[in-house]
């Protein structure tokens, strides 16, 4: 997608701070951390928002979840713990039209919403 | 397992509101809702947390997926959107130790942290 700044990412174009990059999946740091650990995984392949997942994709999103594991490894946080989140079109919060989990952690986090 | 709430609720020995049950994937009502829409989506198979995903259990992360935009529609709130959060371990706020995703909706949800 031209227009795309995580496709721009995944290219190269758009520099970013990687974490992990698979052959399905990259990891990098979100630039306005919610977080002391506040990664980005994505597909590399651009898919929306959750709503258009394939049963073709779905194996991309089970990449997402390994890379999840050793992005937290990497990072120092895979005991203690952390969150992942995808926020789904405009009532969940979605900003950036390719699909990404959040994964925070690095302290205690609270609830889950409010 | 046999000491898991939500092992209970697979096997139908604990009830639930269930929205929707697949071979791999049971999505159910949370009691304590945080949100107008609070769905749990689980995969069938007791997998204590998401570092516990193999690459074998990968498949049912992405059938996962694949169950939220049906259990979205469902509820109405495909288009509008939602929120899949999956606590990891202490720091993530995980409570139960079977691996679930929340699907949080029917309203228009707020920061992803604080």
């Amino acid at each position: 997608m031209a227009d795309c700044i995580f496709c721009k990412i995944v290219e190269g174009a758009v520099p970013s701070k990687k974490v992990l990059e698979t052959d399905t999946v990259l990891a990098f740091h979100d630039i306005q951390p919610s977080a002391p650990v506040h990664v980005l995984l994505i597909p590399k392949k651009h898919i929306p928002t959750m709503n258009d997942v394939t049963a073709e994709d779905a194996a991309a999103i089970g990449d997402i979840a390994l890379a999840a594991q050793q992005v937290a490894e990497a990072l120092g946080i895979k005991d203690r713990g952390y969150r992942l989140i995808n926020n789904c079109n405009d009532e969940g919060g979605q900003v950036v039209y390719h699909l990404h989990f959040h994964l925070l952690g690095g302290e205690k986090l609270g609830p889950i919403l409010r």
